[in-house]
């Protein structure tokens, strides 16, 4: 798979990603929480970013309820985006969860969660 | 597909979210629900695949709340994961999300959308 | 409605939960959306409400993993009292949750609920 | 405590939740978690419990995208009947919830909250 970009376009994911994180640790570690959304939310904290994530999460969820595609991704970029905030706030980095996830490619990786959740016996009841 | 990875590390990431893409697109269109985590979460449907991404987020709260990077990390690649289930339900794929953020990217975008979310007037109270 | 409670105790819960579903429903209908801000948050329709439930859930659980028990209990007022806003929007009242509860009481109807979960056989997966 | 219902109808709300933390705290100092949902849901410990409360908060916000009345209200009651496992747990009541929100209750109690909300200058940014 080719990280070429046709006509200067988007780039590659590794890119996006890690370009995105740079930025958000400068604002973490420079910006004026006055001015900057993100260096704002970086000083108040923890809890503030998390109830962020569970924030965005809703907001997916109901744009995939609404069913609108061009929602349905804007909202799933604001919960990857808040996510990252997250990462960057206990100083991990987008890659560490690719690497998570790459881990686990692949047919066995992927049924093999799935069996073990199954038998963790997750408690059902909705 | 190819799952070669250059020089061994861990691909990019490009390639980690677009062939992790792949399978779920596999899983959605041939799997046997039977034996497969994911083609049982399609077949069962919208309602079931978002309920799964409120469940990892909630999850991923509670990592941070712990404050253990490997759990952190375990579960921001569960809800990525899942949100790319939801996005594969829908016809999207990660590069969507990833050219939303790239598009948001650096500091005039980034601080463009906060300063929207403030002028939208969020309703406050926690 | 009447405020005057029983021996200057905390009035029957009957009292406090319909007497707040009626100031609810008295927002919505004729306050101004500039002065209160439930009335604002009824303009602002659905997904304005249900934001706010997500929001006060993730707030309950982060409450929760603090283990504070007087965080605890305002965490979850706010999150009650937001799906009280959510069951007028849709004219409903608490006495129909409670009614709903009163069904599955006793052990019988929790136990039940339970094996219906597990029959339905949720996908787990943590 | 009594159990008598007036005209035959719901009973109060004060005996309903009343009741039901009874049940619940039976279940969790004494019921077989083999046998009941419940005690298995206690035993398995705080995440387990707050995994629950996560996940029935994104199917009350799922129900209510769809408008279904039935729906709602027994979401709304799923997610009520969690959050006082929840409770219980920490050994709180609904008692002390119904306190909280007749504290707050009345116009100058909720848009004092609302002001105070305001006032906080939540992060906005949708």
């Amino acid at each position: 798979m080719s990280a070429v970009k046709q006509g200067g376009g988007s780039g590659s994911a590794q890119d996006v990603l890690a370009r995105l994180a740079d930025v958000l640790e400068a604002r973490r570690d420079g910006a004026d929480p006055e001015s900057s959304y993100v260096a704002r939310l970086f000083q108040r904290g923890t809890d503030a970013i998390l109830k962020k994530v569970g924030e965005e999460a809703t907001e997916t969820v109901m744009a995939a309820k609404d069913g609108v595609p061009a929602r349905i991704v804007a909202e799933t970029a604001d919960l990857w985006f808040h996510t990252m905030i997250m990462l960057a706030h206990f100083d991990l980095r987008p890659a560490d969860v690719l690497a998570e996830l790459e881990r686990r490619e692949g047919q066995s990786g992927l049924e093999e969660k799935a069996l073990r959740g199954t038998r963790e016996g997750d408690v059902a009841g909705d």
